[in-house]
């Protein structure tokens, strides 16, 4: 249908609506490399307004999606036609409440700038999704996001307290609390942390942080064997100490890197360890100390302890620089988030090598081993017909062998239109059956980003990705 | 109507099922002193037989009751007729994994056996109820349970990965991961953390663990104000330390316990303050020492540290004493466990010395002045009819205070049935029905637990209390 563009200027005025074919494909895409093209995009300015065309969407029966800044992997903010609601233009930090290690702040606000202006304040706010200098808390927060720091400090949900939110049928309402402890009704608050845009867009998210480490350490380990690699993370972790981050790079990230830097990175090795631990200075030179006889222990053939800054941004240099150097192997990737066990980080990958050869695409693996997320590239050209053909095969049997792990199919990208297909063989009948019913309680009219998470379409699956 | 025995049976198991007066009686009372009487009491060994009664409740439309321990304040496992199911044969720690740092148990295991368990492992199990010597798993993620600890370490929700459980029309689901990073669907883990007894039976149970900490060290500050008791509690939070424990008694409660042990308590004191840090050792006494300078500028009257493990239970005696000491005031009381960010604490207790006077009824305050939790135990002769109904009104006044200081009416004890007059002055309208849209798609016979959470009826509020 045609969306109701007059309501729509009369809620938030005709400049705060865009409606051309050239400015509706600016928002027709994500990270996931997907296409898709609304028929209008609004920036609302406060709940109100927010509220007031989720109520038009209900009246007229459009389709309403939810937006922050688009960097997401899996198409889960991509409209297919309707009215997409970018939350962008609510960006105010509200409140740092620091006696009360708390903030009050809009979905629109970016998340590496919340981080900086919590900095300022001696507090910290952990979850690093890629993206935090561009993606926005709303956005991290409808993701569940997070990165490298989780396997010691979790991930979104775990900092969420409370939400202002619009519903699906256009009420404003309040979920959780300032306060660590809240147990008044059901946790709507972590329901929607995740639910990827589907029942509610918010409009006012509390966090809370914490205590701003004092010092950070950061050294790198060469491993000639990938399972000694994974026998030093573990024992790493045995021994109590609980790294902020430990980043595993495998061969083929290894020499992708090198291929694209020449920094002389060990192209030999079966594994490079990227490990940073914080908190009081006074434990750091002893933990460095510790994780550097375990890994050599292990059967490091090299750790390096940066001395200074600029030996830090050393270290990170080969991590960062992965994603433009798969380039040089494929032209396009798939790029999977699975998540295992961190003990079974080691079978993962030797399966991962078994399907590099079976379906002959090269198979880059790397992240955040503390956690057992391992981002898993199958990179390939998207204009060959075969090889996207292998490529869907492979995904199928990677989600095969990574549950067959105990683990989960994206620890961190999410579900959207990429993995929708797939997300019964995970939650199962019942618990899809489950999440259904609740977004048919909450969007009766199946208004809000639909067309995602439940709808196991898999018209999109071979030409989406590149 | 009368329940459909023979079928139970053949379920259960005829000795795993009570059916006479006598025995029924013993399964009508939680902590909250309200009564009701079941029908039946069933208790199965598995998932699948948990599954069957509840596909036998749907059939035969009768209520079923999920129960642990019944350790709950609110009553909100206490059953109005039909089968209350008792979780706790379900009682084995299916796994503590070391290495991963997780743990898979079944709902009846005793969260201090758990944290004993785990502990052998050199794992550590925060949440830390004052149940915990007997409340189990299964009721401590249904209700979210927090304590002391929540201030560094958090609540039960914190720690809960995933769960197995049988949903109010009987299928078994999975839900969540075994790892820190999962956003596959909806958060319905998070979602059951809380939900009372009222969206399914947990039959197994996911939790991350965390290293045990090294040490921990114990001390007290007596203040003659409290409002210099509250400034020092925030002061050591600035100075970036987070005890794992900071427990007040204010004014009535340290009389009270000097009263019932008569150990020279300082009853002329406006608070006394129970803190504890833990984590390495090399930090600790340092950290003690800061604690001990703050406390003294904020004006503290005295401090005692703990040199020894028989001089650290010396000073928990009296913290462990109110319960036992308050009984001495009234015969009965109204424990509500109001919670408000922590830098409101002096100001909500300002209220109550105000609500005290208004009432003519003694209120004793005590609890976590780390989280903002603070025990408000309004005594009361239960026999006195005009005590209850005043005792009513200072509940409500209270509650009206604690939303005003953007507080919760409940840290740690939950709705039920106590507390369901009074959920929608904090979650308004549109939470309590999306709450209910909710409760009804998952349970659209209402079979579950009903008469809980939703179901404002104040004929509970005066006499049940006591």
């Amino acid at each position: 249908m045609l969306l109701p563009f007059p309501q729509i200027k009369a809620i938030v005025g005709d400049e705060n609506l865009l409606t051309s074919p050239e400015e509706l494909y600016c928002y027709s895409f994500d990270a996931s490399k997907m296409r898709f093209v609304p028929e209008g995009v609004a920036f609302p300015a406060e709940a109100a307004q927010v509220s007031a065309l989720v109520k038009l969407a209900n009246e007229y029966s459009f389709a309403v999606y939810p937006r922050g800044s688009g960097s997401g992997m899996v198409g889960a903010c991509l409209a297919q036609g309707g009215l997409v609601i970018v939350t962008n233009r609510l960006n105010r930090i509200l409140e740092i409440d620091a006696d009360n290690m708390t903030a009050v702040l809009e979905p629109g606000v970016i998340t590496g700038e919340f981080q900086k202006a919590a900095a300022k304040c001696g507090l910290f706010y952990p979850p690093d999704p890629a993206s935090l200098p561009f993606s926005t808390m709303g956005g991290n927060v409808a993701t569940c996001a997070g990165g490298p720091r989780a396997v010691k400090y979790g991930v979104t949900r775990d900092y969420l307290l409370g939400l202002e939110m619009v519903l699906p049928t256009g009420e404003i309402i309040r979920t959780g609390t300032r306060t660590m402890k809240g147990v008044v009704g059901y946790d709507l608050t972590r329901l929607m942390a995740g639910s990827e845009g589907t029942l509610g867009i918010f409009t006012k998210i509390i966090v809370r942080l914490i205590p701003a480490p004092e010092s950070v350490r950061t050294l790198t380990a060469v491993f000639s064997n990938l399972d000694c690699a994974a026998n030093a993370i573990c024992e790493i972790l045995r021994d109590r100490i609980i790294p902020s981050t430990m980043e595993l790079m495998d061969q083929a990230t290894i020499g992708a890197v090198e291929n694209h830097l020449r920094i002389g990175l060990p192209v030999e090795a079966e594994a490079l360890v990227l490990i940073e631990v914080d908190g009081p200075g006074i434990l750091l030179d002893g933990q460095v100390e510790r994780i550097v006889g375990i890994c050599k222990k292990a059967g490091a053939s090299k750790t390096e302890v940066a001395q200074c800054d600029a030996e830090r941004d050393r270290l990170w240099q080969a991590r960062r620089s992965i994603s433009p150097a798969l380039g040089r192997i494929r032209p396009g990737k798939i790029n999977e988030d699975v998540t295992v066990p961190r003990t079974r980080i080691p079978e993962l990958i030797r399966s991962i090598r078994t399907l590099a050869e079976k379906y002959d695409l090269p198979i880059v693996c790397f992240g955040h081993a503390g956690d057992g997320n391992i981002h898993t590239n199958i990179m390939l050209d998207r204009k060959d017909e075969g090889e996207r053909r292998r490529a869907g095969k492979a995904v199928e049997e990677l989600f095969g062998i990574v549950l067959g792990l105990e683990g989960t199919l994206s620890g961190e990208h999410g579900i959207g239109i990429a993995k929708s297909p797939f997300i019964e063989l995970e939650v199962g009948p019942g618990g899809l059956d489950a999440m259904r019913r609740i977004k048919q309680a909450l969007d009766p009219l199946n208004i809000m980003n639909p067309g995602k998470m439940f709808v196991p379409d898999r018209t999109f699956l071979d030409g989406s990705f590149a």
